[in-house]
């Protein structure tokens, strides 16, 4: 982990029935991202283990970028504002995310 | 990203003054993992990049488990409970974590 990397986790809540569709969304995006974004090290989608009590389930998201500039590049490309332009549309979300923007300070990454 | 594979994204909420003290915790925790606990895959700690407008951080760590036995495995050392033990003693959150338990569905976990 160098210093100058940045770390996104994304907590996303989709609506009950949107889940297949925003993991779609977000694993199509991240097949562009590996293709086209060098600066993006890690985008990774999760899925709830399985539903809580209340039968929702969450959808992770652990990004991780090299350096500011690459943030600021992911944030800016068609893909990424095609992507924010169909949550808006479709309301596939049943409340808002939590977007936690944190650096690295210990632990280990892989075990390659 | 194989099936059996667990990944917990666990969200803390340090009292401010504690967040470095809480960091050193999980810090060195991750290092007996990373020497004890072949089935622990992943373990990051990370911390806010900086203080939200109400001057708290957060500490994210991102875990990943090679199966559900590895996971167990890693809650049942008495290193892990020691750590439970401390904060339940010093009172070091200002919140109860979220934990997320989750699975990979896509998108890319490094570029090597």
């Amino acid at each position: 982990m160098s210093s100058t990397e940045i770390n996104i986790v994304a907590v996303l809540h989709p609506k009950q029935g949107s889940v297949d569709e925003v993991i779609t969304i977000f694993s199509d995006l991240a097949k562009w991202i590996h293709a086209n974004e060098p600066g993006t090290l890690v985008y990774q989608v999760h899925r709830s283990l399985r539903p809580g009590k209340d039968g929702n389930e969450d959808v992770v998201i652990v990004e991780r970028y090299k350096d500011a500039a690459a943030l600021k590049t992911h944030g800016s490309t068609p893909q990424f504002k095609s992507m924010q332009a169909t949550f808006a549309k479709k309301k596939l979300m049943r409340a808002a995310p939590e977007i936690h923007t944190v650096s690295g300070k210990g632990g280990f990454a892989s075990r390659l």
